[in-house]
Order: structure tokens, then C-alpha cells, then sequence
């Protein structure tokens, strides 16, 4: 389950899709190694073994680039995490199911879009940085109503919602700074003690 | 307790130790803002009136003045959040402790020094990225020895030491993300939440 395998690669009709799939990979390395500003198109072409005129018919440009890379992540978060989460009717069960999609997507070796995703937004032109920061925020919201429901049914800690849902996130986002693929622990080890940890932070004990 | 109030400047004999301490604000600001890849030492030179010459009478250089703002955030770190939990003997109260003093740290206005802590390591020449990590590592190490002392007296979660450590400190580090110092929500109440839910997280209910 990987953001390349499952979600459509938007715009890309009449290309390659396997060599637009390696150029976002390449990116995605290139970018989490030296961050977005300090990364040259020259690079990226190198990686990928294209000219700089080549890797110009895939992609109008590195912001195009970051942009693409943003936009496939948040449609991972949204037709996999959001809709899988969406189909369990208990709250409790919602929230594991978010946390642990979340958590899983990010784990998945080569999923490092979804780092790119919180570190890089200044890098957007500002219609696209709202853009995915309007998505971004929709998300927050589908955790905090997550927590309200949890409330309403006297699960809750005594919690604001905004704290509780932007806590539980970091807890998840985090993971793609410490995560190690060939470490100790598996993706799967990881997403089931953070879903854990998510469900003891968020539900009143006992 | 803000970093520059409690934690001696270092290296700045000499120096009038408000402007030295005015340039740090102002680079934090703007390397927030804009990425420290992205921000030209004019910039800073401009934000704090002084000529570029009149800036490297203070500061060596952009690489210098990012690793001093590292370094007075490790301290922070070492000499407030680690050395005040210290003096708990029990578990629990020491845990609590750390989180919330690194929270309040982080939260209390002015302190985006703990923010550029985490994003801009690669900024770093080797021997000073190398020095900040293992200082990094060991404030880890400390978290996870806090949860084996918890695990030992029964007190834990089914958790390993490292996802544990890690889980409760992206907690805490998100909150750079998302607290804002004008928001609804004060530094104190994030702290208090932020808390909550971490023992929450990792400490068996009941």
C-alpha cells in the first residue's frame, strides 16, 4: 500500500507513468536529504538519467515538482487513510483506524512524500500552498470531530480538540523523522504502538 | 523562562549581549519563516540594522549564527527541561516534568530556537551537526530511560523504550507547528493538555 501504487499519479496522461514514478521517488530522496531549496533540477535529472530538457517533459518545473509530490500525498491521506477511517461507525475504532493508516502510509518504505508534505509547503506558490493547506486542514478537522463524537460519548480525557487532534498527529508525523525501514522495529511494530499510544493519550482510562 | 533569559549566551564575550541577542531573535524569525537555505545574511543584517559588516562583528557567519541558536537550544534542553526533571525521584513526576518543560519551552513566545532545532540540522557543517545530534540523541536516551524505570515498576504500556520516546516527544515537538502565542489556546493550557496526553500514552490505565 503505497502512495505510488494505490493513488492515481494526477497529470501525467500520454507519459510514462513508471519513469513519472521514479522521478517523484528521486525527488522525494533528493529533497528529504537537502530540502527543497537547496535541491537543483540538475540533480534530480542526474538521478533519474535524463537531460535537464528531458526531465521537462514530465514536469513543468521543481515547483511543479513539490507540488505533484504534495498532491499525491494528501490524495494518499484522503482516498486511503480519511475513506478506509470513514467506514467504521464506532469512534473509538475510527481513531485507531486513522492513526494506524496514517501511521502505516508514512512507515511504508519509499512513502517520504508525506514528510516533504509538513516540511516543505513555503516552497508552493501561494495558490497551491492554500490549496494543500485547505486539504491539510480538512483532515485535522475529520480527527477533531473524531474526538468531539469521542466526547460526546463520554470517552474523552478532558481534552480540547485542537490540542488533542494536532498532538495525535504529531505523534504520527513524526515518524517519518525516526523511522528507520531496515531498523529494529517493522512499519507494522510501529503503527501498532503508535495507534496504541494514540487511544491512551485521547480515551479517559478505566 | 525563555532561552535567552535563562541560558548564557555563549561565546560572545565582550559583545553587547542585547544586540547579540536581538540578531538570534531575528534570524530565528526569519529562518522560520523562510527556511535557513532561502535567507541571505542581508536579510538578517537588514532585520536588525546593521550594515552585513556591522553583523560580522557579532556573528561569523549564517552557519555560525544557525549552530549558536542550535546550541542555546541544547542548552535549554540540557540545563532547564532535563536538569529540573532530574530532581524528581519518582517516574511518573519525572516524565510529567520532562514533557511539560519542554512544551512550556517551546511554547512561550519567542522561542522558535527549539523549532529551527529540529528542521535545519543539515544546515550544519559535519563536526557541529554531528555534536548537536549526539547531544539530541542523549536528551532521547534520557526520555527512554524514564520509560524503562516505568516498565520496571510495572507502570508501562506493552511499548518499546524507543517508539515510546519518540511518540511523546513528536507530541511535543508538533506543537512548534501549530501553537500560536495570539491563539485561543495559552501556553500554559498546551502544556497542561500536552501532558495529559502523554502520560496517557504510555503509562497502563487503572
Amino acid at each position: 500500500m503505497t502512495v505510488d501504487a494505490k493513488v492515481p499519479v494526477s497529470g501525467q496522461s500520454g507519459k510514462d507513468p513508471d519513469k513519472t514514478a521514479e522521478i517523484y521517488r528521486a525527488a522525494i530522496r533528493i529533497f528529504r536529504e537537502k530540502g527543497y531549496h537547496a535541491t537543483s533540477i540538475n540533480e534530480i535529472a542526474d538521478a533519474v538519467h535524463l537531460t535537464k530538457a528531458g526531465l521537462y517533459y514530465y514536469i513543468k518545473g521543481k515547483q511543479d515538482l513539490l507540488y505533484r509530490i504534495m498532491d499525491n500525498a494528501m490524495n494518499a491521506i484522503e482516498q486511503i487513510v480519511v475513506a478506509e477511517a470513514d467506514e467504521e461507525r464506532d469512534p473509538v475504532q475510527r481513531l485507531r483506524k486513522v492513526i494506524a493508516g496514517h501511521c502505516s502510509l508514512i512507515t511504508k518504505e519509499g512513502n517520504g512524500a508525506l514528510a516533504i508534505l509538513v516540511n516543505e509547503l513555503e516552497g508552493l506558490p501561494e495558490a497551491q500552498r492554500i490549496e494543500i493547506e485547505s486539504r491539510q486542514k480538512a483532515y485535522v478537522h475529520f480527527v477533531r470531530e473524531i474526538l468531539d463524537e469521542l466526547r460526546a460519548a463520554g470517552k474523552l480525557r478532558p481534552l480540547d480538540s485542537t490540542a488533542g487532534a494536532f498532538g495525535l498527529l504529531g505523534m504520527v508525523l513524526w515518524t517519518s523523522r525516526w523511522f528507520e525501514p531496515q531498523g529494529r522495529l517493522s512499519s507494522e511494530e510501529v503503527t501498532a504502538q503508535v495507534a496504541e499510544m494514540a487511544l491512551g493519550a485521547v480515551l479517559r482510562s478505566g
